[in-house]
């Protein structure tokens, strides 16, 4: 068993590729994690920025929950929508293609990934911060445990998550149902005590204010707050994978994961000003986030907590693992249209698409490492990324129906458009209203990423365009060509490679490069005893030894030179060069020389004449 | 002009190399250099070893001195007769090269490898000791100075130094001169004293003993002295550098590099007792070496005192800059003997080995980085590897004598025989004494070296037995080959690779590798009308497409499987695999493919039959 094995699994047979059917039971947990686990950053990024206009700040949080809750709602029921009439998955990509042809679905591709990878930056960074809540310890290592769960999880998707969604089930359970207790437990405590609360664990005292309370102040706390509802469009997009009735199953579901999501909003919408709870300062040791501050004033730091907490973590975590599965998917899309290398869309050894999961690790890493692992940070990257993806998959929505028309296709239409338009407006908010703490990078960086992948397809076009022609045969348009032998010594691999040339032509040249005060007379005493007396014993064609001097000691330039004239000079038949090499058994026997035969060979490829053919003639050491 | 160009200088041509006479005025400081310069680390060791022992131990200190001083004498009378006995330069590894055969050469050569490699670390590491010295607040960059310096050398070797010898004559002059007169100035103070002179910046207080004085402890620091002595083979290495007459002028040139040294050793050995210097712990802030306590206790902190300081530094780092000169010619020969890759034979392109300059600054980087820069820990790695040079040198020419004979052959054997076994026992003696602290390490790696030459030599002896031998051509023993060529699509650049196939044989194979569920049919249809068709209208051989299914996604595997089978099939001729393959105009576009026909060669390269010929037939796509 190899190394490669150990770590990635065996080879994958293309026919052991398996399929597996959701329920709504099944289907909350697998495609409803995603926007679940939004819960665990959406709430604290909007407190995060009321928080510091101190505590009176905080009464306007309910009010920011709830036009989020709304924006969720227009949401859902677009999505909706978006599920019936794309009954084979309605990705952003594939809708958008579908209604405005691929210029436009470009834009919604890169928004995805920017989504995608965005969301495995933020899942992570949000689970370690659930972590560092529960151990205050670990505060100080923050950045470096990101880093483990992405190399987990990297080599992980590399070995192929045979589990895949059921494994899912029982955290994404045990996570709704026990924020389902705490949020239970902290309501009916709060109705008892008539709105004051008094928390088992008091949560850490809120700092006085650095900011006075604005409109604007608002706007960023609700464009922060939008990053809850992320996720959501899951469901839409897996509609195959649902048992059959899919539409009526996908609906239910998708009414499941909406209606969880928005109480879990709502509740903690309420409870944290009631128990004056504000969102902590990441990057202070002692930071705890506000499920764990919420959990532990509810609660109190019990095993319950470390439960409650552990499974917080993992759903994050997990949440960061969809990405794992989509932004390769949105890749191979991409692949397949040519506008990323064909790579992207090729099945590794597990079946799974490894050159996207590599990509998405090393972008992942780098934003984590940039920002040091810290939530808030990412979350108005992740923000526009997200929303982009939103408008772009209801746009395409809204011109579906116009084209498509069909039943109700009024109210239809008027449902997505009412979903474009609040959609649009959140991402405008959310670009003025983050610009400068990152939203700006989006706005740069997706722009570029649009323009590199139309690049990179006009590159396969033009390649299409110069040699994709089926063109017939010509066997007669060919004349023997010129042989070009650039030798060193006179040896038996030197002679191979002169008795090969014999085949292909008559007009063998070889060509030595003298590079220093050397005995030249020796070789070309050589040449003529042991090359041109048995040719011409035998009536063959003679071959020509040239010697060229180098006083720079180059040894491939020249040899191009010479080739690149002869292919001038000889312009009714092709040039090719037949290099004699050792190949050596082991790997760390080629160190050992100088290597000029590959060196020479690229070089040829690249800078020789359209003509010029190279001719490998491998002498094999035997291993001894 | 390339960014090469600019950092390494533009090519130079064989014919521009020059050559350069010594007088005797120009031969101190040239080939003086690294044995002057070691009074900058030598006289300090052996006080480092005393210093544990306290004050009391340092009335031992001229005791060492006079040791270390009798040993370079006898090493004295020995160079010079080695100078006069190979006036065509004596290095240790040409005098037991020529006395021993290259068996015995061998351990000379990894001798000298060792003693240049860590001559470069300890010149360095000593130099920054003095800047540190200067200016304290540099002390917790130590490492970081000692790389930089290492770094510019390294460049200015690569770039060729064509100031060579004489650029180094003014600072050692400067050198010399400042060192005399406060060695001069000190003993006149402290005649004058009566023994006890009144330091005008006193040295820090020796700190207390920590050890008991012992007759190993004077060992030991006697060990350690003796690199004060290395550098002192540069002068019978040199010879042929000199003006006519050659050997008088070395002779003179030794003599005078012997008398300074030895009257900076013994001034040394005198003052610091009389004015109560101990070596100072490198690695604590406030360090300062022996020669800037001197300097300020004779001096003051003046600008003699920085001027004196200054040129220290710059000798030393000089003395590494004669490894960059002597490790890579050591290099060079052993290349040329063949038990180095040729690439270290291999002028570069300013004339410099470029290959030793390189293996020379990575493995002294390493040592500086594993030691932290500290002078003291290198030493005894130093010690070991100079003296098992001199050993070698000694040895070769007592057995020189014997062979040779000659006029009054008998004394010269004599006083080689005395510096033989002197150098023998100090061998011994510094190899016991510093075994824990270092010195096992070259114990161990110098066996190591040797072994790992003997064997690259082995592997060039048997590539030369296995294809050295200039047969004879045989142009008739060769049928026409199988052609064997991977075709993906069928396009232009198939057509032109089956096309020159055709050239080859009538036996043309194409073969496809099918990963996926793809639409097999469609090629066979193409080859059938594009390929099969205009074939058979024109009579030409018919080339046949073979399908081979891969069910893990396998390209090259199956390819160079089907290669194989068919070269056992056809044992009578040689299978030649035609790779059509794109060229792109920029390197950034090889990104964009998949690679396979690289990958594709170099996996039939090494793993196909031994009859098996690799082409490339490129089609080279236009920049546009």
């Amino acid at each position: 068993m190899s190394l490669s094995d150990l770590i990635l699994g065996k080879p994958l047979a293309s026919s052991e590729s398996k399929k597996e059917e959701l329920t709504v039971w099944t289907g909350v947990p697998v495609l409803g994690l995603d926007a679940l686990a939004s819960t665990g950053y959406g709430p604290e990024a909007a407190l995060t920025v009321l928080s510091i206009a101190g505590v009176p700040a905080l009464r306007y949080y309910p009010l920011i929950v709830i036009l989020v809750v709304l924006t969720l709602t227009t949401l859902y029921f677009s999505y909706r929508q978006t599920a019936e009439a794309y009954p084979n998955g309605g990705g952003a990509y594939n809708v958008t293609k579908d209604n405005f042809g691929t210029g436009v679905a470009l834009w919604a591709a890169v928004a995805l990934l920017l989504d995608y990878l965005l969301n495995v930056a933020v899942g992570i960074s949000a689970g370690i911060g659930a972590v560092v809540s529960a151990i205050p310890s670990l505060h100080s290592h923050t950045l470096m445990l990101c880093l483990l769960v992405l190399l987990t999880l990297t080599l992980v998707n590399l070995r192929g998550v045979r589990e895949s969604g059921l494994f899912f089930v029982a955290p994404v359970f045990v996570f709704v149902v026990c924020l389902a207790i705490t949020i239970g437990t902290g309501l009916i405590r709060t109705w008892l005590s008539g709105g004051q609360p008094q928390p088992i664990v008091p949560p850490p005292p809120i700092p006085p204010p650095t900011a006075s309370l604005s409109g604007w102040l608002l706007l960023t706390a609700f464009a922060n707050g939008c990053t809850a509802m992320t996720g959501i469009e899951a469901v839409s997009n897996g509609v195959p994978l649902f048992r059959q009735p899919t539409i009526p199953n996908a609906h239910k579901t998708l009414t499941v994961i909406m209606l969880i999501l928005s109480s879990f909003l709502l509740g903690l919408g309420y409870l944290c000003p009631a128990y004056h709870i504000g969102a902590m300062n990441e990057q202070q040791p002692g930071y705890q986030n506000i499920l764990s501050q919420l959990l532990a004033a509810v609660a109190g730091r019990n095993v319950f907590y470390y439960v409650s907490l552990s499974s917080v973590f993992i759903v994050l975590t997990y949440s960061a693992q969809t990405s794992f599965a989509d932004f390769p998917r949105v890749c191979r899309f991409l692949a397949e249209d040519c506008f990323l290398p064909p790579a992207f869309a090729k099945l590794g050894r597990r079946l799974v698409f490894s050159c996207g999961i590599l990509v998405l690790t090393s972008f992942s890493g780098l934003l984590l490492i940039v920002f040091g692992g810290i939530t808030d940070k990412l979350i108005p990257l992740f923000a526009v990324g997200a929303f982009g993806a939103f408008l772009s998959s209801q746009t395409g929505m809204v011109r579906h129906w116009l084209r498509k028309r069909g039943p109700r296709y009024r109210t239809k239409l008027f449902v997505n458009a009412i979903g474009a338009v609040t959609t649009a407006i959140v991402l405008v908010i959310i670009i003025l209203a983050k610009f400068k703490e990152g939203a700006w990078m989006t706005v740069v960086v997706a722009p570029g990423l649009v323009v590199l992948l139309r690049k990179i397809n006009q590159h396969y076009k033009k390649i299409a365009r110069e040699v994709g022609q089926a063109v017939e045969l010509h066997p007669s348009e060919i004349n023997p060509p010129a042989v070009i032998i650039p030798v060193k010594h006179w040896n038996r691999a030197t002679e191979r490679a002169v008795r090969f040339g014999l085949l292909l032509s008559k007009d063998i040249t070889a060509i030595h490069v003298s590079t220093e005060k050397e005995d030249k007379g020796r070789l070309q005493e050589l040449w003529r005893e042991k090359v041109e007396k048995p040719a011409e014993a035998l009536h063959s064609p003679i071959p020509q030894l040239r010697i060229i001097d180098s006083p720079y000691r180059q040894i491939s330039e020249p040899i191009i030179e010479f080739v690149n004239r002869t292919a001038k000079e000889k312009a009714d038949r092709p040039v090719a060069v037949i290099i004699p090499e050792l190949v050596e058994p082991h790997w760390y026997e080629f160190l050992l020389h100088n290597l000029y035969g590959p060196k020479l060979e690229a070089e040829l490829l690249i800078k020789g004449d359209e003509r010029v053919i190279v001719i490998n003639a491998p002498w094999r050491l035997r291993d001894t």
